[in-house]
C-alpha cells in the first residue's frame, strides 16, 4: 500500500514520456532552420523565440502563428506546443471518487486528515538560559502582534501564517546544503522541515480564502518576510536548538490563537462561513464544512509542530545532530 | 490508489499520537519540580537539562540516570524518553516484502522506477542572446571539470551532484517565499523543484557509497558551494529565465558525463561493482544490479531534469510565470 504512489508516480511518468520522442527529431530541424535564427533577438520576438524550440518543423506558416502567440491570448497554445515537445503534459489525477483533479499547488498524496485528538495544552517549561531566551523572544513578539490585530483574527491568521513558513523552509534549505558540504545524510530531517513549511503554506492558501489583505498589509509581510527570513536563517546557523526552540514556542502562541479565533466563531463575532474549496480537499473534510473545521484541523497542524520543533531542539541539547534521530516524516 | 498515502500518514499519526497524551501531565510536573530547575545550567548539566522534559515526574533517581545520559553513549535512552514526551516514535516503516524499511534519509514512497526511455539526445538550441549567454556560461565550465577529474568519473559524478543539487533548491525557496509575499498559489512548482533538489541528493548519497571524497575535495565543494549557491540565488532573482536554461544546459552535460561514465564502465576502464544497497531501494533495481544500472538511472533523472528546467525557461520566454503552467510533479 506504502509503495502505490511510486507506481503511480511511474504509470503517470510512462504516460508523459509517449510524446515527445515523438516530437523531438522534428523539433530539432524546426530549431535549427534558418528561419527562426535571422528572427532579431529583442521584444516579442525574443519572447517567442525560446518556444520556437517547441514547433514540429521550421515550418514558416506556424511561426507566423507563434510570433504573434507571445502574449497572454496564445500562451494556452505556446504552453501545449512546449509541453508537447518537453514531454510534461501535466498529469491526469483524479479524486477517490473519479473526478478530475482541480488543484495544482497540491496533489492527492499530499492530503491527509487532520489528527484534532493531538494534546494541546503540552508545553516546552524553559529551564535554560537559552530556552528562556526563545521563550521571551516569542512572548515579546506577542505584544505588537495584539496590538495590530486586536480580535481580527481572520486577517491575524492569514498574516501569521506567510512568517510561520518560513522556518522550515530555512531549515530544510541549510540541512540540504549541510548534507551536500558533508556528504553525510538527512535523517529524513529535510524533508520533515519541508513538509512543515509547506503546510503552513497551505493555511495560508486557505485563509487567502477567507480574507482578503489590504494594501499595508501586503507591504507589513514585504517587510517582515524579508527581516525574519534573514534573522532565523542567521539564528539557525548560530544555533539550530534556539531557532527550534523559538519555533516551538511560536507553534505554542499559534495555538492559543486559534483557540482565541474558535471561540470568537463560537460566540459569533465572527461569521462560521462554509469551509474553502482547497480546504476541504487538503484536509479531506465533509462537504459541508465550516471555518471552524478548517481553524479546528490548522490548530492540530501547529500542535504538530511545535512537538517536531521541540524535540529537534532536544536533539541538539543532547549534543547530537538531528539525522541521528529518524525524522517524523508525515507527522500531521 | 493515489490517496493510499494519506490514509497511510494518517494511520501513523495516530499511531504516534498514542502515547504523548499518556505521558504530558507527567510530563509537566517533571519540568516544574525543583529538582530540576536547581541543577546549574552548565556544560552536561545542560545538554541534560531540556530532555528533562521528557521524563515522567520529577524522580530523582530517574534524574541522576539522565545526568549521566546526556553523551552518546546514553543517547538512545534519552531519545527514547524525549519520543515519549513529544509522541514521535519513529513510524514503522515496510517494503513490499513485509521487511523492515532501513533507510532514514528517504522513504518508500520517495521510490520510483527510473524511466530509461527518456530521449537523450533532446537539445535546446540557444537562439537568443541570453540562451547563449546560458549555453557558453555551462561549456566553459566543462574546460576546467574536465582537466580536474580527467577520467575519474565516479569521483566526477559525485562532486557533480553536490553542485546540481543546489539550483533546484534555491528555485523552490525562493517561490515558496513569493508564494508567502504575495499571497499566491505556486502551480505545484515549489514541490517539483525541491523533488528535484532531494533527486539530485539521493544521487550524491549513492556514489558517496561507491566512491570516497580525498580532503581536498571536499574542501572544494565547500568553496564551490558558497560561490555556486549565492551565484544561482543573485541569478534566480535577477532572470529566473536564464537560471533555468543554466540548469537545463548543465543537465545536457550532465547526460554526456554519464554517457562517458558508461564507456568506461563497458571497457572496463572503471569496474562495474554490485550496486550500492541504497541506489537499489530507491530506484527499485534487481538485487543482482550493478553500478552500470545506477548510472543508467542517474542518467534518465538528469535527462527528466532538463525537461523540467528547459520548460521552466520556455514559460518565462513566454513572459508568463511559472505558476500559470502546472508543475510536472513526481516527473522522473
Amino acid at each position: 500500500m506504502m509503495m502505490s504512489r511510486g507506481y503511480t508516480r511511474l504509470a503517470s511518468s510512462m504516460f508523459t514520456m509517449v510524446s515527445p520522442r515523438f516530437f523531438s527529431t522534428a523539433a530539432t530541424r524546426g530549431v535549427l532552420s534558418n528561419d527562426m535564427v535571422k528572427v532579431p533577438a529583442v521584444g516579442l520576438g525574443v519572447r517567442c523565440r525560446s518556444s520556437m524550440a517547441a514547433i514540429a518543423g521550421g515550418d514558416k506558416e506556424q511561426e507566423k502563428k507563434q510570433a504573434v502567440g507571445g502574449d497572454g491570448g496564445g500562451s494556452a497554445k505556446d504552453d501545449k506546443e512546449i509541453v508537447s515537445y518537453w514531454g510534461l503534459d501535466p498529469t491526469k489525477v483524479s479524486k477517490e471518487d473519479g473526478s478530475p483533479w482541480k488543484w495544482t499547488c497540491f496533489r492527492p498524496w499530499d492530503t491527509y486528515q487532520a489528527d484534532l485528538s493531538i494534546d494541546l495544552k503540552k508545553h516546552h517549561a524553559p529551564v535554560t538560559v537559552l530556552d528562556k531566551m526563545a521563550y521571551w523572544t516569542v512572548k515579546s513578539l506577542r505584544w505588537p502582534t495584539d496590538l495590530f490585530f486586536q480580535r481580527r483574527y481572520g486577517c491575524r491568521a492569514m498574516m501569521l501564517e506567510t512568517v510561520a513558513a518560513v522556518p522550515g523552509m530555512v531549515g530544510g534549505m541549510l540541512l540540504h546544503c549541510k548534507s551536500l558540504r558533508r556528504f553525510e545524510r538527512s535523517g529524513g530531517w529535510i524533508k520533515a522541515l519541508l513538509e512543515e513549511a509547506e503546510n503552513e503554506r497551505m493555511h495560508l492558501m486557505t485563509f487567502m480564502e477567507v480574507s482578503d489583505p489590504k494594501w499595508y498589509e501586503r507591504a507589513l509581510v514585504f517587510a517582515v518576510q524579508g527581516v525574519f527570513f534573514n534573522a532565523y536563517f542567521l539564528g539557525y546557523i548560530i544555533s539550530p536548538k534556539f531557532a527550534h526552540r523559538v519555533v516551538g514556542y511560536l507553534e505554542e502562541e499559534a495555538i492559543h490563537s486559534y483557540t482565541e479565533f474558535l471561540k470568537e466563531l463560537d460566540n459569533g463575532n465572527i461569521e462560521n462561513v462554509p469551509a474553502p474549496p482547497i480546504a476541504i480537499d487538503y484536509w479531506r473534510l465533509p462537504p459541508n464544512s465550516t471555518l471552524r473545521d478548517v481553524v479546528l484541523a490548522v490548530r492540530a497542524d501547529e500542535a504538530h509542530h511545535r512537538d517536531v520543533n521541540h524535540f529537534a531542539s532536544d536533539i541538539h541539547y543532547q549534543g547530537r545532530q538531528l539525522k541521528e534521530a529518524p525524522a517524523p516524516l508525515g507527522y500531521h
